[in-house]
């Protein structure tokens, strides 16, 4: 493959490149990028939602074994999933990198091919950004910005007594696909030879370098005429984000062991390695599905929207947050989550 | 000065704390930090502008002479001047660090008074952000909002034959506060005992460290009634911004050397280190002073606004982008500027 130096490009030369042809498709965009700021105009009616999120090489992802074309289509959706997670829709994102001269020109054009990509499928306009060259590896901050109609918001605050709790998809595939990818890279070191063995597990992969944001869930509960009392997205496993919504709302919840949706390829996996599926569907990050509560009422509209999962139900604040077991044994949720700044 | 690792109060930990008791005084902002995504509320009218920066160390900044308050300070106000540059006003920014262990939980409220500092000064509410763990040096992405009427806004491509160019304050200033500041590092690490000398040119180190963004200009302008018809704020020099202008608008330029305000603090450094300072001025970045044009009828109102400098006019772009020299010879324009690519 060829590999053109950025500094034969010149940071004007390079942004040129990554943003020759930008499609532009969002009503909203007025001016995109070329100017000081991008430049939107919104209906009336709406609300602008806006998340910014940053990843890290070395801390996030992994050259080794991540497609840059993938962590640039990755990087995009966690910030759809973000705004979806407000009952929004996703409009325009600016992209800043930080680069260093390890990479290629081609090597920004795959990335960038995976960021435009996700635009495309979701519908959202790239407005603008900032190429910088770093010491050391590589950034990737991104910011979305959406709309939705002032009411039909979904925040943290609402759930109340007795709503039910919902996930979407499954849980802790995405944290299964990196302990596979983490286990055959170590294979892979010690042995020139070997190649990694993925077979039979490439949902797990999937799930791990291709997130979608469930843009289709919040498309049918809008359907079904069910609008959530709370809502997140869940990146940093399902305890913690059902901890910030009870924090947040005032109250309790209990959960059920046996109504977590796992997939099977996860715990085929987590048998071969010796981990509980359980703690892993509870804290295992990046799944990037939603997790909502919505009324009591709205139960015979919920049952025939495929993909969600009612695990549970929120309860008076008095009574914790509990996760009830197999044996209906009652335990507190933990946030484990992902502590990136634990030692 | 005390020392709290950040790992012991965790990322949500560490957020609570960064971003405690933030004040939310912007109308449009209807909801800040604490959810998956911050709202906002336009006024009918009301355009959105959108600009993204990052910075990071050892490119952009060297914590060894920039103190992290003016450093969190700076971050926000390049983002500002953007904003003002499409005559526009900032209203909110997100703010996405990458933070090594090298930093304690002190030093991240160091860097924030500093934000927190710009935001107060400008009007600007903080809403959000990340703030993720890096495996090296300090990275910090700002995006930030802001509004302008539609039909105010100012673009890069508007400049007509005939039009007066216009910049404010004076260039160069803040790449001599860099040089001064280089110079002084190098003389100290050769001698323990030496303190650096800034003497005579505080003003230097104050246009490096701690720029603000123009928005006495902006308020000016509007109330003498003078629209621009170009505007970009100076990041990358002069003559890098004026080829903009020139090349978006399609057309050339004439501009008086000795028209160019210059400090005598710079001079007197650029003659002690041997530099020309008018190619510093012209291709010394970070001044963030506004450049603009306007149509030959403003001139009136235009002269009695203190700290604008009338430095050229607009021609037809085949008279090419010149410099006049002191003697009346023309040479090109050249965006030599900072190339943070270049080997």
């Amino acid at each position: 493959m060829d590999r053109t130096e950025i500094s034969t490009l010149g940071e004007f030369g390079l942004i040129r490149r990554l943003t020759d042809k930008l499609p532009q498709t969002q009503p909203s965009t007025r001016k995109g990028v070329g100017d000081d700021c991008a430049v939107m105009q919104y209906a009336r009616d709406e609300c602008v939602l806006m998340t910014s999120d940053m990843l890290l090489e070395g801390i996030h992802f992994n050259l080794e074994y991540v497609p840059l074309k993938h962590l640039g289509y990755k990087a995009a959706i966690v910030n759809f999933s973000d705004i979806y997670a407000m009952n929004g829709t996703p409009t325009q994102i600016t992209v800043s990198l930080g680069v260093s001269k390890r990479f290629s020109v081609e090597d920004l054009e795959e990335l960038y091919s995976g960021i435009r990509l996700a635009c495309e499928r979701y519908g959202v306009d790239m407005v603008g950004g900032d190429t910088c060259s770093s010491m050391t590896g590589l950034t990737i901050a991104i910011t979305c910005l959406g709309t939705a109609k002032t009411d039909e918001i979904v925040y943290r605050n609402g759930a109340k007594q007795n709503d039910l709790i919902c996930v979407t998809g499954n849980l802790g595939t995405a944290y299964m696909g990196l302990q596979l990818l983490e286990r055959e890279r170590l294979v892979m070191q010690g042995n020139d030879h070997a190649t990694p063995d993925f077979e039979g597990k490439e949902y797990l992969l999937e799930r791990q370098l291709k997130p979608e944001a469930r843009r289709d869930i919040i498309q049918r509960l809008r359907e079904a005429g069910i609008r959530p009392t709370a809502m997140m997205d869940i990146s940093d496993g399902l305890s913690s984000e059902l901890l910030h919504i009870c924090g947040q709302s005032g109250v309790g919840c209990a959960v059920y062991e046996d109504k977590l949706p796992i997939d099977y390829q996860a715990v085929v996996l987590a048998e071969e390695m010796n981990l509980n599926i359980v703690t892993c569907a509870l804290n295992g990050g990046e799944d990037y599905e939603l997790l909502f509560t919505c009324s009591l009422d709205d139960y015979e509209k919920l049952v025939p929207i495929e993909d969600v999962y009612l695990i549970g139900h929120i309860t008076r604040a008095e009574q914790g947050t509990l996760l009830i077991g197999r044996n209906g044994e009652e335990l507190p949720l933990k946030a484990q989550g992902f502590n990136a700044f634990q030692s």
